[in-house]
């Protein structure tokens, strides 16, 4: 089985790589070759024993959408993205790379069907929950309408409906799982309008100061890196016949205050950890909150087989585990 | 005032035009210009005192949107579509025209405010109840999700996001409205999958025969001609700042079974027009209307001043008065 990663020099890719690297296959099939591309050349995971293919590429350029697809990988993962602040502030930019470097995929997978034998991947779609905007119910089921409040957001949307449209014709096999904020984010604090989640939990862990810019009773929806690499892995294998015409999804995850994260750093790390935190109130960070969505009832996802944590705790031994070599420092 | 109708060749088109040109005036000013486009050139409105360009031409061409907007009309309807069957059947052609036409629109109109002075138009733009698809709820509220169920229902789905986008950021003050099935449709029988809803009724109202490919307990949503020409005229001028970030709604409609309709042509033309429907069921019409909504709660569009006929002993009258002189023949 050839697996192709576009996005794969992110975070989440990097992690998704790896998972797949040691996977005995996917739906029962060895992966025997894995073409990982992103704007910049992504790293070979360490210890796979196919063959990796690594592409620097613009993929916004339609010959790149060709040329990854004309070796007809059996399972393709589209994680590429520019992050909300950045699809905000530069408006062209968000719509060539979230949204027309999608429908340029979707067309070269459809080209190979056109041009050669059938050709039908499966397409797993990394949307967002910032497909959705307030006003909010109070828990967010499957069937309340998508009204993003960002560019982000609606080219994820729209993109969901190009994946349920295209798989509807039978040109994809396509998937689309909203993730919940991926927390807690290794790496260093980045300057995401939701980075002070992870910001608050991570450096505090490693004994270092970290700024909370908004209240404690602030409630947001996480899963961890590993959940949501779980959730890619699922959704590359599920059998697709149980969606029926909507492919897309919100993912499990949990809903947590501030509070909630803060009293799950004491438990895990005492005292002393929970006093690194600055309560440093910043207005234009709690304006962006306010129009996020809080609290979901998944039940599809749920129902068909999706997972993720049931704590804060967990969340944050997912972090010990995985980053930090299974112990605090 | 100056309007521009893109898609004013169609039957929507024609009539808007024509209640435009008896107008005293949108939002209180006078329409002293109106730019008719469509892929065949559209015919001039009668008794029109303003200046009006009669232009045909291929909305899919960049070139079409920069020069029709060059001029900055004050107002924009974008009607121009191909039907849901077609689009159906004519994938590329579909996303051309329905999707790829009205995102070239949206950037000529940015293109202005960037080239010259600020230009913020007021574009209404025409949705359908085509993108929600089932299972629906007994009743479609304002907050349920679009999961249309077919490309011609995606397109304007899309649209509708793009409307909201480009509205956030100021680069446009767009309307969506979804018209419910417009019924009675003036002219010839037609093939569209809907059209039996309409044909039913005008053509025993002019003594000829017409066939119910579908049962007379099937409940469909709509409203007339003249009442979807009302909703663009409202949506041209009603003050947007009433719509939040939520610039696309449901418009109020009558949801009337098929049975409904042939009592209110009785109850209006007598039993023997109505002997003139012939029952010939047609398994493949029966399995597409099953996925159309049925009924909706359309709060927010009732409560900005929409309205629609409450009877549909009112749809058929206002055919009559305004296709057939004003009596039955």
């Amino acid at each position: 089985m050839h697996v192709l990663i576009i996005g794969a020099a992110g975070m989440v890719g990097q992690k998704l790589t790896n998972r797949l690297a040691h996977l005995a296959g996917l739906s029962g099939r060895e992966i025997t070759q894995l073409t990982l591309a992103d704007v910049v050349a992504p790293a070979a995971p360490e210890g796979f024993g196919g063959a990796v293919t690594l592409r620097a590429a613009d993929i916004t350029a339609p010959e790149t959408a060709l040329s990854l697809v004309a070796e007809r990988p059996d399972v393709i993962f589209h994680l590429a993205a520019i992050v909300s602040g950045e699809a905000e502030e530069k408006f062209d930019k968000g719509y060539a790379i979230n949204l027309a470097a999608f429908q340029t995929l979707l067309e070269a997978i459809r080209a190979q069907s056109t041009l050669n034998a059938p050709y039908v991947p499966r397409l797993v779609f990394t949307s967002s929950i910032a497909v959705f905007g307030a006003p909010f119910p109070d828990i967010i089921d499957d069937e309340f309408h998508s009204t993003p409040l960002t560019s982000y957001g609606t080219q994820k949307a729209i993109c969901e409906l190009l994946v349920n449209d295209y798989s509807r014709k039978g040109f994809v096999d396509g998937v689309g799982i909203r993730l919940p904020t991926v927390c807690i984010r290794p790496g260093k604090p980045n300057l995401a309008a939701s980075g002070f989640f992870s910001n608050i939990m991570r450096e505090p862990l490693i004994g270092l100061e970290a700024v909370l810019p908004v209240s404690k009773d602030v409630v947001h929806w996480h899963a961890s890196p590993r959940s949501a690499v779980g959730f890619l892995i699922h959704a590359a294998q599920m059998d697709t016949r149980l969606l029926g015409a909507r492919r897309s999804m919100s993912m499990p995850g949990l809903a947590a205050s501030v509070g909630d994260q803060i009293a799950a750093l004491d438990r895990v790390a005492g005292a002393s950890a929970v006093k690194l935190i600055k309560s440093v109130p910043d207005e234009k960070i709690i304006q962006i909150v306010l129009g996020w969505p809080r609290t979901f009832a998944p039940q599809r996802a749920i129902s068909l087989g999706f997972q993720s944590e049931k704590t804060f705790d967990e969340i944050i031994q997912v972090h010990i585990d995985d980053e930090l070599g299974g112990s605090l420092p």
